[in-house]
């Protein structure tokens, strides 16, 4: 088993070299990163195209597609709303890493580009141990999977800036204790940027528009 | 990277070997188990109280928690159900394995269970991967994730023997194509044996119980 330990901590500084790699490649161009992580279902295509829709349309946009397979659903969805989209196939593994996400950005025209957004793969445990060299780590918390999310998955609501309560427009027919859900969230992350949203409506994005407009806008001064 | 990649077939390789030992000591006891699989929120932890509530009384019931972190809301709730349960923390794994449940069987006392229900990770990717030792792996796939599901999480839609599609309740609030999401189930898992439930309310669960009900009986024969 040390053995072991020793190859994954290996794993994980390489990463974390390579991380570096990319943020050094995304600032030289002035480009703002957000990695966007969620559920299976969480909606975070929806989100994203929702967001695209929403940002000015001289903001210039990326967008990187994680799929654990060789499926084009999501990247079709970015591609056919006009964004260049690179999809990440990661043939079966549970999160994106530095060295795909590496890749990715190669295939893109970075001095063309203002925010780049990454979709990891639907998974709320794996992609809170690897840095791809993003700025900000976005949370989707879809509201009918339930108010204890953050009680049972606690390492990803951690290593978060900003987290977006999605599917509001449900909350009529479910169960779901904000209060509860905000409370656990604090314990993890206090002070957290949190905005409530319907990825299908486009309820609640105006904030969510303002913090990443102000944050493209920052990194470009 | 060969390294690792034998590591990891030495991994796989015991944990199929602590698989079967699990499953020998299931069957001497004449034990039925069933590993439930789902997304984070799917509602596996309802799904599996509505069974236990709707089973014979004189069927005896013990229940496998895993969580990836030390929580106890769903152990409690099964508890809080008379059942007697074991609690797995994987300490932040993205899965049960068969160390992991051997050592759980062994807290148990087997004689006097007929059908043990193991709860998974919520987690699409990881858990497709480690067999348990367990008879039967059922897949809870709940309807506000989507209808497109099968075609991006391939993996863990091959390996299962019952799929259950869960919150039925909220359909008339949801874009889901039933025959869409069905399709992509029927490419990867022809014939597959599916239920439609809502786990709040406990509608459709009759068939899945029925089919359950026949299994444990079948094992005791």
């Amino acid at each position: 088993m040390k053995q072991r330990v020793e190859i994954v901590k290996r794993i994980m500084d390489s990463n974390e070299q390579l991380a570096q790699q990319n943020r050094q490649k995304l600032d030289q161009n002035q480009v703002f990163a957000i990695n966007v992580m969620a559920s299976p279902g969480a909606g975070k295509t929806t989100f994203i195209l929702q967001t695209i829709k929403g940002l000015p349309e001289n903001m210039r946009l990326g967008v990187i597609e994680g799929d654990t397979a060789p499926v084009t659903i999501d990247a079709d969805k970015v591609t056919a709303a006009g964004m260049p989209a690179v999809q990440i196939n990661t043939g079966g593994d549970c999160h994106l890493d530095a060295n795909m996400v590496g890749l990715a950005i190669d295939q893109l025209d970075l001095q063309d580009i203002d925010l780049l957004l990454i979709e990891n793969v639907g998974n709320l445990v794996c992609p809170a141990g690897f840095a791809l060299g993003n700025h900000a780590n976005i949370l989707i918390s879809s509201t009918p999977e339930g108010d204890d999310k953050p009680y049972k998955y606690p390492n990803i609501y951690r290593g978060i800036d900003v987290l977006i309560i999605n599917k509001t427009d449900l909350l009529p027919h479910l169960d779901f204790d904000m209060d509860y859900f905000r409370e656990g969230v604090e314990i993890l992350n206090p002070g957290l940027k949190t905005f409530a949203v319907s990825a299908k409506t486009g309820e609640g994005f105006d904030q969510w528009l303002a913090w990443l407009e102000e944050k493209v806008s920052e990194n470009q001064a």
